[in-house]
């Protein structure tokens, strides 16, 4: 299992309203076939916060079976009590997760000091069967995780990386510098992709390789192969749809860019609305400015 | 049915970080003799996010039978989808709250425009069996619920009140100006429980009441009888201790404080900690103030 | 000298773009016939960042002509250093400030621990030859003055009192309760200016005073009559205009309205604007609803 | 004139806090020896918040005879007002300014919408005799530049280059894939001054280049080499006294590192204090490790 490159954060098909599994298989057969090195099951554009546990299990196991050896299943348990994160990280390693990707807690935002954080990741990570990634996504929690603190996380044997969110390079410079060797640092934010290679992320785990994976993909072959001019190109061609399909237009942007480029992508579950016939246009426009740009040998 | 007064946001007991309904019955005992009007049940001090639905319902069901019919009990569902919360919204009400505490869904911050979050609570309040009331916690949620808004809501029959905790007291002035007239509304940060008071709240959901009931009905009994220099020296009596048992200290030091007052406080669960000593030390100072300067009739 | 009421933070008038003290004293003319306790000038609305010192010192000195005995002249040095606000301020005093509003110097806002704070108004204080008032105002210096830090600083006999325009009122209930008994605590926020009175509050300085003096004026005289309700009503009458004239519109929103009262706004200096046409019809709307209503005896 | 490469904005020497421009002089001596490609003059670490326009003056002028032909001398006006912003432009290019770094008006933060900025600059533009550069600053000013508005500005004549000091490494990207080619970008924040420069930028005027120009220069070097790993991993070494001398001791630790380092720092005016002895400490621990580094050849 090799922890780098690139993973989308998968999208949850819903049908009506209802989990649609099959939906869900045949946007893998998809994925599958492109240079994605895994796949994040259960992370915030997986709606998880929308899923019951029961649709959550069921989530698991068709990706489990979708999902080859030969890349990484990532699943996030995303629990705010200590307890139910263990039991949940244990019950998708007994699913087949290979490792889970755990959130900091943030209801009790005044609460969640740095050594509370901490005393939880150890004890998740304690008892946890398979390793744990930490997340850090303040921008939906609030909740800022410091290099620091990082850094000593990184000692424990089974704390194996992070997926930063926070698109703060200056962050992740300083997360890489301080921490153990071997962690296995992730970039969680597209249109920092480029940047976060240079400064030595080892990969992305970006929502919008939902939609265009081989893209993103690219990006980090060319900056391997130090092409880091053509790299930096695509990366400036990416980020306007990058920044739709999170920022502007959040997960009903995502899913509606899923369906225009040959996924399923459908609608979010409510209060989540699926954006407008003029996003729609504006999201085709973003897409085929992509694709166009990339064909062209010439281009960037 | 009255809805005005003092209601606590109950805490939820545990022993041993397992759910004990009958130190919650316990507690019951002792609240249900003082003058508060009502209860909030499974709000954010109720530690509802730590809580599985099973113990969810068995909070909900031990309440009911705790709750003399002379007292509100409003239960808060707190879910991110709008199905979800429609869902456990009626099955609150099966199990016979009286109404329901809405939290604005905050996960995917960046989504929850104005009319995303009408849309949501307009769809709750057209398929709840019993009467909701909006909550606006931006603390917690990172989500704040404008004046206007809260006018238009207010117009629907089925939103009959709101919770505010943004402590903040020109909002809540503005909302209680734009209002529906019999809109009720309440404020939920104590440290300006007599100045919500002075500008039109009918009451307060405060943390602080499941600690000192009868000293934060005491300011809404002297605030009614005008006597409003008496009300507002209580009320700057009560402030470091309600500030010490939320901001300060969080929901372990509220629990900590209820054990100091002769009510089972016991821990909040993990990732959440018991205060140390010297946090004990300062809660029993800041009670003895408030309790000495009560019992002198001087005093204020 | 009496330091209490109402007192307007005066706009400062510019013809062409050029300082025009002769419209200055117009204002004066008029507003000298209304119960406004006094007046601050170079404050935060009198654009004092726009005026070089020359222009500040024609400000004082066409003031110091125009405001009479009976009224207070509180003058605002703002200045960053702590020696310049020294200087400044006792220029101020030689010609003929009653007091001083010193504001927390704010651009480097990363080092203005409290300790800073607190030893920058302490050598102020020491030098100066007036008293001095401390100025609260998070919303333009990013910094807040904590009320504890607040209450050590009363305790100065040179520092007189406060003026907070955080709109916090638990804070101000804080600093009142905290803080030396006889400081006089201002609030800086027209909308919260009736629950300001209620938790304490000396009185206001408030911009819309500039435009609608006595109806100021009128909240605080209801409120010491004990004619709460009526003091509310006026309150809730006067709040959408004093939000359009401050955080709506800004400044230029200000001097209109002050043109459309009666007095002379003229136009703020570059970059600021003077608002459109829409602008003036909604801020006439507002004052109409506002003369309209104190007219009819019946109102509120 | 060749606008690119590492500038210090220079600290400025007080000497029992008045202005000593010989203790300028001297720094000027050492720093000249060194590859900076120039200097800004009158920038918030040079304290000009703290200035008199005549000590202004006297810092500009000594500057300008001590600056060679060779390098670029940019100078900051730093004034609120528009009218303001141009004469004093104006009189730095009379005293030989090659080019004035504008920063966004923000005392009206709530009032400075993106048209009111861009006509601002606009007008600062039109009217400068000497080429101007947007100065973005956020930490300080509580005010953005968007990219979007970046890109317009950029394509007036007299608009050539932008400070960006925000640390976004993602908003840099954007502001140099949407401005006009040729347009000189700088990123103002030394943490991030090597991810800066594999986006695009073509220099950085940077706080610590005051201590260590060499240092700052050496990233540069190495990175048009394309020693990527060398120039990272003295970024890496460098990003401790970075942070130091700026967002942790402000420019108190400036000036302290400015002594260690063998050039006259001295100490700062007040409210701002020179640190303690711990501080002393440990920044120079942080010089002889980044030194030591440094003369290490197989460091890194």
């Amino acid at each position: 299992m090799k922890l780098s490159g690139v993973m989308p954060p998968i999208s949850t098909p819903f049908q009506d309203g209802k989990l649609d599994v099959d939906k869900l298989r045949k946007n893998f057969q998809k994925w599958n076939k492109t240079a994605l090195s895994g796949y994040l099951v259960l992370g915030s554009n997986g709606e998880a916060v929308f899923l019951s546990e029961k649709e959550k299990t069921r989530v698991v196991e068709a990706s489990r079976e979708s999902i080859p050896a030969s890349k990484v299943m990532l699943v996030g348990p995303g629990m705010e009590s200590t307890q139910e994160t263990i039991r949940f990280t244990n019950e998708t390693a007994r699913m087949g997760a290979d490792c889970a990707l755990v959130v900091t807690p943030s209801y009790f935002k005044g609460s969640m000091k740095p050594k509370i954080l901490y005393d939880h990741f150890i004890a998740v990570a304690d008892s946890s069967r398979i390793g744990i990634l930490l997340y850090n996504v303040p921008q939906f929690t609030g909740i800022n995780l410091e290099p620091e603190w990082v850094a000593k996380l990184s000692q424990h044997p089974n704390i194996i990386g992070i997926k930063d969110s926070s698109g703060n390079i200056g962050q992740l410079s300083e997360i890489i510098s301080l921490s153990q060797k071997g962690f296995a640092i992730f970039v969680g934010s597209a249109p920092v992709f480029f940047p976060a290679l240079c400064v030595g992320a080892v990969g992305g785990i970006l929502a919008v390789a939902n939609v265009v994976p081989q893209e993103c993909v690219q990006i980090q072959t060319l900056f391997r192969k130090r092409k880091f001019d053509e790299a930096r190109a695509l990366q400036n061609r990416l980020t306007p749809l990058a920044k739709a399909v999170t920022t502007k237009y959040g997960i009903g942007g995502l899913k509606l860019a899923m369906d225009l480029a040959g996924y399923f992508g459908g609608n979010p579950r409510s209060p989540l609305k699926r954006p407008d016939r003029e996003v729609e246009e504006e999201l085709k426009g973003l897409l085929a400015q992509l694709k166009k740009a990339n064909t062209n040998p010439k281009a960037g």
